[in-house]
């Protein structure tokens, strides 16, 4: 991890803060459509998967079952989507999205199918809440 | 591995066999809009990444990282897209496709975007031996 790392202006503008794991810091999308968490690896200078050393990429694979999972216990999601796409923020982050056959996007990706949607403050706050403890629970 | 896998059908129809790695089958997607490879778990009754046990996702994600490091020393991408969606097929798939900044798609996710144009078959089977090469002198 480096002390000096910093959030992608736009991933700050989009998400909120879950909580910080060995590796990743939790993002939480400010997007009501879908439950959908981004995982940011702390380090600088990183844009793709094979920028992070094995042991690395493997804390990041545990780190996105984690997040998995703690999705399809809130959210009983028919399907997860996990990518790493970064064709417009180039910071190294990947994607964890619960998906639900009646979604406004189901099947296609959730990528630029509708704008934005924040949640109703006290919403995401309560969902923050709930995502920490189970992070922190289970990490 | 499963000695009964069998490939989804959908996937089967749009693509090409590339080789066996120890855990995946690497396919190339037939669009010759974008190099794109697609590993499939050879196991059966996989649908999402949390259903692999530890050691297979770390050989996975080992088998990505050689993928994406044959993408990109062949087409020199300007970003690597790697996803596992499986909303519309439901066999655990990874894909990883080389992305360059004049694609039909850019920045956009490909998924979609354009009807599948096939390769010319001279021009497929010349990428596939040279991928399968790639793949044998690094496995």
């Amino acid at each position: 991890m480096d002390r000096d790392f910093l959030l992608h202006p736009q991933l700050l503008a989009d998400t909120a803060m879950v909580c910080d794991l060995g590796l990743s810091r939790v993002l939480l999308m400010d997007d009501a459509h879908w439950p959908w968490l981004i995982l940011v690896p702390r380090r600088r200078q990183l844009r793709e998967l094979i920028d992070l050393d094995r042991e690395e990429r493997i804390v990041l694979g545990d780190e996105i079952e984690l997040a998995s999972r703690i999705l399809r216990a809130r959210f009983n999601p028919d399907k997860l989507n996990v990518a790493a796409l970064g064709n417009q923020v180039e910071q190294l982050h990947v994607h964890v999205i619960a998906r639900h056959r009646n979604d406004p996007a189901w099947p296609a990706p959730v990528w630029g199918r509708l704008p934005r949607r924040s949640y109703e403050p006290s919403a995401r706050q309560s969902l923050l809440d709930g995502l920490a403890l189970a992070f922190a629970t289970a990490a």
